[in-house]
């Protein structure tokens, strides 16, 4: 069970590299076990070249590594907590892709600018205020995912399945660390858009509301009619 | 017959990887054959690391595939009405494509602002106006295809082989499915210059018309002379 | 002789590809044989996946092509006027490669920004007028090369080896087909890096002439030192 | 040993192409063994596509090549300043990278604009001075080396690993060869990112000092517990 959530783990992480979300060792991903609550994650520091599906670390709730000897990323505690108050979600992705890191940068949503970002997220993506000295000094890596909760603001995690940390960069999840992976590439690709958008015509085009409606549905509503298998889809 | 339109379909659509014109499922491209009125089309939200020739779904004129079980792209209905609507064309490929998508979501066209646009478009490539909410809600990919159309307004589908929806992206189309993907890659690249070019020097400078008219007849005109085989070509 | 000219034309011309200055069939580089007077260049329209040795095309210098049956270049005019007026080069690249088609699109010369300009071009890299309505209808690609001549002005084609022009693209030469592809790549870089400066700081930030003139005479002056065979290097 | 270092050295040249550091052949890894006081660095001019382990120059402290016929690097009198005044360096990267160059041309530091950079360089990346006309024509790579070693100020080497020679590019360094390159791949991301914010948000978005500091103290601090062999680290 542990070793097929490891495999996955670590082939999300490799699909990092391959998506070009990633420099050096710059992001991570991970998978939650809700039934035994363990979490697959990857080590600190380790290159994704080098990286192995056995090299995935395994931890408990409390973030206390076991069966290898290596050490869990140094964001193990964000991700426990986003594990912890995220109703549903299986699995995280962490990175520094360029386009998402740079509204992170400027401390700007993304705004939903086409049909594109629609077809992802209801919304558009928030960014958390700055921790305080405090938080950054008393739990760094905790408090990380207490302010990406508190910007989610009670929202469903599957309707705005990214957040953006301020000064820091994208965390992104899903129901399996396959899906959070996904939802990664989608927000750097929308984040470039939105980006060059923004350069072209400051302000955006105000794209209707109905619109961005209508493809949010169409893909994640309860009559969603895109793709192969969806609930509700019976034809 | 139909097994080879499948075939030329499935290879365009991998042409949208290889040349970087989608990530994820974000595209498709279809064929037609004008003869039984059957389109060849992607299957909605298969991932084209996956998708196989016999994965390509045949419909007829009313979008109710035949022949194999998968559900056809989500935008189906909006393929046939430019089928039905832009005389000759055989191939049409849609994408998000990065820059297109940039102009499509600033809600501007694509002014021609050098010879290679001109190569490949007669004047700027245009974009639709936004649907109204009841456009979207009775039936949203039907009334795309006449957003385009309208937009289009009258004009030759060989001189502007392209049409911005607004707050969304390009619909490009072709005599056959490879002359639609190459319509669509010479779009984005004409995009990404464009795009450039107004930051660089906004309004961009004014290339006098005969001088893109000079282009685009020396490739499309009665007498154009670029190329290997071209009609009126006689050397 | 002219078997092993084709050769080096046909892989400069792939070297286009893999260094990524060309879309589609867009581009195209030329080699020159003073001896016999014919020049080498690519088929007019022909795919670089395609392209063949032997498809690379012969003509004399009025531009008739002789040995195969392919049609030259529709650029064959403009390169050899160039080989006509500029002493002692034997290779021609143009392209549409995207930065450096930028500025022409944007008709303003590539300002000498750094030193890596510096190491390649003597001075910006300028930009040609538009052509007239009448040059253009007379003999547009003949007039091409004559505006490029005149924009150079008598300036040394080894100190200025490319020009920019209007509207169009960059034109890019050298001893051989081999060095003219070295100076587009080089070209395309630093188009790239004054795009990005100019958009970082508007104006740039005027660095010394003679920090400038250094860079270029370390690597083509009497003096050069940079690199292993340099005359006057008799290290 | 000497064959050791040269072979490492010429690895990390050959990282230089792989993360897409450097055009043609602009740009040189260098090793330095402070036992000997011999230094390995690339040869002048030669295409890294070309280049071989044994090809990699011996020189002495005073620049002297010794043990192959190649002639080393223009830049190596920079190189051995630099061994000499940052102490304990080991390796250093030369290139001209996009945007670490757009900032060098710009004649602007690299500001610290978010975690990204704090977690590998300790407040912005400096910009050198430009050099006097003097300073030029006496000794230019010698005093490229001086006005580096100048710019930086006394500060730790390690703390800010990397200096924008104003006008030409990057010079970076670290304890060995691999540790420079890493710096100088982390450098042009950094800038990469800091370019695209600043076009987002003019001036960027002030993330609070604490912040960075963390992030920085985390990774290299006395109690850093970044990674999986740290000093200070027993877990």
């Amino acid at each position: 069970m542990m070793t097929k959530l490891k495999e996955r783990v670590w082939k999300a992480n490799l699909g990092l590299v391959k998506h070009e979300l990633v420099f050096l060792t710059w992001g991570n991903v991970s998978g939650f076990d809700r039934e035994s609550g363990h979490m697959a994650i990857k080590p600190s520091g380790v290159s994704f070249e080098e990286l192995q599906s056995r090299d995935i670390v395994l931890v408990d709730k409390q973030g206390c590594a076991f069966e290898n000897r290596l050490k869990p990323s140094s964001d193990t505690s964000t991700h426990l907590v986003l594990y912890e108050n995220l109703n549903g979600i299986g699995g995280i992705v962490h990175t520094h892709s360029p386009y998402a890191t740079i509204f992170a940068q400027a401390k700007m949503p993304i705004p939903a600018l086409g049909t594109t970002h629609a077809d992802c997220f209801s919304g558009e993506v928030p960014v958390t205020r700055w921790l305080t000295e405090d938080e950054v000094r008393e739990d760094y890596e905790e408090n990380t995912g207490h302010v990406i909760v508190e910007t989610l603001g009670g929202h469903d995690p599957f309707e705005m399945c990214a957040v953006l940390f301020a000064g820091h960069g994208p965390f992104c999840w899903g129901r399996t660390p396959e899906e959070a992976l996904e939802n990664a590439i989608a927000l750097e690709a929308v984040a470039r858009m939105a980006w060059g958008t923004l350069a072209l015509k400051p302000g955006g085009a105000s794209c209707p509301g109905y619109l961005l409606d209508k493809h949010y549905q169409r893909k994640h509503g309860p009559d969603a009619y895109y793709g192969q298998i969806k609930k509700g889809d019976d034809q």
